[in-house]
């Protein structure tokens, strides 16, 4: 397998070179035929899936990872509009970002150019199979796919579609590599492959992203855990703070940019949190309070320590009242994960204060973290949410695939 | 000492966070104040470096890495003018990227920030002390530094300075923290310190960044390994490609940009082989050529594989003659190390396809390798020239020292 492993990502460093030098009208017919065929042939993926889900079952997995495991018309479908979204995008590859004519003559330009291997790691979501591939190969990249061996049938099956598009379109097929992977070991291996990949990133869950992190010789873009807080200043309008923390935690609590956490200031505690309390009771809210929160409004579970830095993901909220904006910024800079964090308030001073203090990649006022998003942020289709500072911080749509050189024209300049 | 990194290195991220706010004003301030004090303690500095000079020798250091460890005037001299070079330079923190206003009525923008703690990972030149302390605070980032314990009696006297003038200048001086290591398992507890250090740059040669890279769990910024080349081409002006040669390899054999590998077509190369070897040879360089060159050229030194992969960074040239552009595009992408790469040709298509192809940080038509420097390319000073793809490649200035967050202004808005 380890050799397999090694061919493969070889042959991707190989094909890249190609895929970086496609035009973008090249690259979206190879996008919008994929949808088309993904269409076309439903009933072959949902056979695949089908043999992934039976194994599933019988091997006792939870409900909830088979339904991610599980495909069916509507998410095929949605597969082939992701594809035809990404095609609709501008073309990132080619880009002069700068460049100045030098003193001595030179040309130095800055030319944005695909990174060249992106390894994804991921989990039992087949969708992300397709994902990966529409926006690496938008940006000129080649991948190599490591997806959950219990959704191998539906990767090979989606991949098998893919490569039948690439030879059609011209484009060669080892592009797009599968790691037909049952072990954990090969992770690793793949990750120690500094010369043929360029940049790992981690789709799933916190686990994921700690092995990898933890295992990679390879660049790597951590994405994805957020322990997100919303903060109700002493100033804020609490019919406005009740919308947006209800919409933060409740609109989709699965998410990794849902609240995690509410934040209270002291002075407004004993109005705003009887009422947040019982609102989001009310939507099937498990809310765990400090013990300021438990005297307040009696009743509420505890919270422990650990509740702080957890990222439930899940219908629970954590609740502290904080003496100040000041212990509400360490609070988030300390428990959270720098990923998404909001202020409500009408205080001009408190909100730039909180803009500028806390650490995370992306900072609200008076909005919901639920948009960070790179469809929400005008980027159009995202990779991941970065919540690393290296690279890309924040959601990363075709641009963060990409990196740039410096292209220099001369006319026989030397250095004295 | 594991307890003292960790506390050096959270001390670091506390402090950063005040450094994150200061002015401009304030920074350059510190910088300016940092040179002059340098020059007015000249002596004490001197005292220090002779006591790491004595003990070098003692302990049978090389000629070559004591002539690196030696501070004197006119070294001095130029740490400070390197300080006040950066203070001239633009801030790169509080850009606003980019931005708009969404359909819903958020404010997206994207705005730099520093980074937060850098790590630097050194060896034994003291003057790397002083330039990471002045690009990385006017970065608005905190520094750990640690450089090699046969320099540390400088770096202690360097690093007392700064703390000195950073509180005059009322910084905290814990933006600044000295590794006062002897051993190398305290690079690995450094670079295992996730919450705290968001960057790792190794400054130096090729054993200490595989040493980082394979022993870091934050990100690294992989610099410096230049395996560079010249591809003289078949519509070579060849009067400027003897200077471009002459000039890459020798100018400053001892850097990275400097040149190691010549490639040479086939069709010139009885022409051009005879003149460039005594060229290069009557400026004191050894030139190992493959069998081709060795033909050509009788009595030069018969080169192996392993000198196609070698930075010799001396006066070693290795020479090569190939059959085609492509063969030359090929040999720089599989034995170079991304670094910088340039094309003699008077053929536009050549150039264009070699400045397209070569999957190098800097690439040349017409000029020698030795221009990719972060001041030659107009950024100002630099801290390292980049050769990984992601976040920063080719000649790092401030801004590779920053990264951005997304500040959202909003007025209530919720997600539907």
């Amino acid at each position: 397998m380890m050799e397999t492993i090694r061919e493969i990502a070889r042959k991707a460093k190989e094909a890249a070179s190609v895929l970086a030098g496609l035009s973008s009208e090249a690259k979206n017919r190879f996008l919008l035929h994929l949808a088309e065929k993904l269409l076309e042939r439903k009933q072959e993926i949902l056979e695949a899936n089908a043999l992934d889900l039976e194994r599933g079952k019988a091997s006792g997995m939870k409900q909830a990872l088979l339904d991610r495991l599980a495909l069916n018309e509507k998410r095929i479908e949605a597969m082939a509009s992701g594809l035809r979204d990404i095609a609709a995008l501008p073309d990132p590859v080619g880009e002069v970002i700068d460049g100045a004519r030098r003193p001595n003559g030179l040309l130095v330009t800055r030319v944005r150019v695909p990174l060249g291997v992106v390894a994804i790691v991921y989990e039992a979501r087949p969708n992300v199979t397709i994902d990966s591939v529409g926006l690496c190969l938008k940006a000129g990249n080649a991948v190599v796919l490591r997806g959950s061996s219990s959704a191998l049938s539906s990767n090979r099956a989606l991949v098998k579609i893919v490569h039948e598009v690439l030879r059609r379109c011209d484009i060669p097929e080892d592009c797009v590599g599968l790691i037909e992977s049952e072990s954990h070991e090969d992770v690793k291996v793949l990750l120690a492959l500094r010369e043929y990949i360029d940049v790992a990133i981690p789709r799933g869950g916190a686990d994921l992203i700690r092995t990898v992190i933890e295992n990679s010789r390879v660049p790597v873009i951590e994405t994805g855990v957020g322990n997100c807080h919303v903060y109700v200043d002493d100033a804020a309008d609490l019919d406005m703070a009740e919308r947006i923390v209800i919409n933060a935690k409740t609109q989709r609590p699965s998410v990794c940019n849902a609240c995690e956490t509410l934040l209270v200031h002291r002075s407004i505690a004993p109005v705003f949190l009887p009422r947040i309390v019982r609102a989001l009771q009310e939507k099937g809210v498990e809310v765990r309070g400090c013990e300021e929160t438990q005297r307040i409004v009696p009743g509420v579970v505890p919270a422990t320590e650990e509740d702080w830095y957890t990222e439930y993901l899940d219908l629970i909220i954590a609740v502290r009242v904080v003496g100040s904006l000041d212990e509400a910024i360490r609070h988030i800079n300390t428990y959270g994960s720098h990923h998404s964090d909001a202020i409500v308030t009408l205080n001009y001073a408190h909100a730039l204060e909180f803009l500028n203090r806390v650490d995370s990649a992306a900072v609200f006022v008076n909005a919901s973290t639920r948009f960070t998003d790179g469809g929400e942020f005008g980027m159009g289709a995202e990779i991941g949410i970065s919540t690393q500072k290296l690279h890309a911080r924040g959601p990363m749509g075709l641009r963060e695939l990409t990196t740039w050189k410096f292209v220099v024209y001369g006319s026989g300049q030397i250095r004295e």
